[in-house]
């Protein structure tokens, strides 16, 4: 139900990723026009990534009325199968906001317009994905805020769950969201919806990146006071000076608590690239953006998943692969990390944290 | 998720729709060849009819993709909208059966193929309907049995909660639904699957019901031992002889518990109609059963709705509507009897009845 107010402007806090969650979902990919062979790879993948998590707690996959026997075939039975309509699979963009409202569980609905409307945006129309973060929501009798005069997709943004806030001005002050919107104008209204006090601003994120540069290619979260970048020391890079400049911005930032952020280095995989044979298969329509054979992949071992008890770590058959792996391992001490290859997703313009949306579990917020 | 076994053979007991709920589930009319209007009408009833159970428990309106934000729109904030795809509105016989085994909740998905399947069915195809049992039970995660080879739509059959099952010869022995089932094959499966112990039989439904006479429009409990029969005094109606053997039936029939069962007559309204402009706006198309003006309409107090606290009760615009309520309220003292014009349901070949369909409370399942 929508809730036709503000929040109150005390008790609001935006949740982590890190804490304590009730289920988790995804979006069936769909669109021939995104990817490869008729989306079957992708689904394949899809499959996959949605069985494991269920080892891990509850998870639904929604799908449209066409996708849905064969959606429900490929799936275990401990996913749920639900109908829901979309426009593509990145539900992390689409999905609700979850805030802790005096120790309720909250979402906050943003506008949604495909990562820059029709200048920049990456299909129309969008109308399928704007409505997926209040009928979700609805779902779970989680009710919401709304607040659609502001483009945020949930790829932009993230929190140490303390106040914190850490997104890129390539996302949120690009033309094609929030054109006429200045940064203090966002911030007002981050503030007030997601309980944040303090927001950090990096100018770029991933180079390449569809979605103008999201904060999740760059870095993540371990633990408030504690964060992932995404890193490489090759100097031919056009990341090289993009992770240097992060690092230069966080190393001056304090946190909502008033504490410096202790800055871990992920090294990126080596440069992948779209193969011909991957590019051929996909339907060259609608204005996505062109796939072309030899195009720089966005790769970036932060854009990891965390489930109750887990981290779930891309992997692109690189030799940088177990490092990644180990080094989340030191990190995330008390959970399994488990590597899982996500070429296809980020094929489609995505990658594993772009396409799994966890609700927190609301039982956990009185401990805090 | 399924089961995929057999239900138990001791502990089994399908549930009466008298006992505690949950919640309520309905589907939102859509096709222009079964509903006036565009539906629109149709829309507005069930709509009225939502918003009213709204007040006594959670409901759900499933509804296509492209009227979503139609059904969001006219329905209360109280009534959660749900992507669900179908092929008509009529959930009663679609939905689950629920049966309470040794206390826990779980669903029965019987074969639906539209009434009658290619020989004698409603329309085609029938894929979505036939999906809606098992999608609703997967839902609310409600394990379900799934037996398939035997057609039971829920308005064909009613039960006292307590072991009786009663239903008609024209549903269960048609040959478009069992063809070359025997009455004892049948009475087989039906106390396989809901732990029913006592079937009674009426050979007929009510006069020209598109389902061939469904249980629903000709009587249903309003407790263990006591029933309401739909009634006439008119020699003229056809429907004069079928009560009157009906209610032969149920005098010399005994319910599980060995005891006979208090027959009430509820009087049906004067014979109604079809109108002229009321058929001239639906679609000619797809093998439904024409509806020609002068065509007489399915009408019985009979078929009235149970939510917890409330009967709802269908109403005509007859000089019998009044009766039916004071009857009502001296049958069930402890609910409220709320009159509803029935018309727009019945025009689709439907009834109050036929278009809710209500999840027990498992925890209600104890105290029995």
């Amino acid at each position: 139900m929508k809730i036709k107010k503000l929040p109150p402007v005390n008790g609001v806090r935006m949740v982590a990723e890190r804490e304590p969650q009730q289920d988790a979902y995804m979006i069936w990919p769909e669109r021939p026009d995104n990817w490869r062979d008729g989306a079957k790879p992708a689904q394949h993948a899809f499959a996959k990534l949605a069985n494991l998590i269920g080892k891990f707690e509850p998870i639904t996959m929604f799908v449209s009325s066409k996708q849905y026997l064969n959606a429900r075939h490929l799936l275990n039975d401990t996913v749920r199968v639900l109908e829901m309509s979309s426009d593509d699979a990145f539900i992390k963009d689409t999905g609700p906001i979850y805030i802790d409202v005096a120790g309720q569980l909250r979402g906050v609905a943003f506008g949604f317009n495909a990562w820059g409307g029709l200048l920049d945006g990456l299909y129309f129309p969008w109308d399928q994905d704007q409505l997926i973060a209040s009928k979700l929501a609805e779902l779970n009798y989680v009710p919401y805020y709304d607040e659609r005069n502001l483009n945020v997709e949930g790829c932009s943004i993230i929190t140490d769950g303390q106040g914190t806030l850490i997104t890129t001005e390539d996302v949120l002050l690009s033309e094609g969201r929030n054109a006429g919107q200045s940064k203090e104008e966002i911030e007002t209204v981050l503030k007030r919806y997601l309980g944040v006090s303090q927001i950090i601003w990096l100018q770029h994120g991933f180079f390449l990146d569809e979605t103008n540069g999201a904060i999740d290619n760059m870095m993540n979260f371990i633990a408030p006071g504690e964060v992932v970048l995404t890193w490489t020391d090759d100097k031919q890079d056009p990341m090289y000076e993009t992770v240097r400049q992060a690092e230069a911005i966080l190393n001056r930032s304090k946190d909502a608590r008033g504490h410096q952020l202790k800055v871990h280095h992920l090294r990126m995989p080596a440069v992948q690239t779209v193969t011909k044979t991957e590019t051929e298969s996909i339907d060259p329509i609608n204005g996505l953006l062109p796939r072309t054979a030899g195009q720089r992949l966005t790769t970036s071992y932060v854009n990891y998943v965390l489930v109750n008890g887990a981290v779930i770590v891309p992997q692109f058959d690189d030799h940088n692969d177990a490092d990644a792996v180990s080094q989340l391992k030191a990190l995330f001490v008390d959970r399994q990390v488990i590597p899982f290859n996500a070429r296809e997703m980020v094929l489609g313009g995505g990658g594993l944290h772009t396409v799994v949306h966890t609700r927190p579990d609301a039982t956990s917020f009185g401990g805090k």
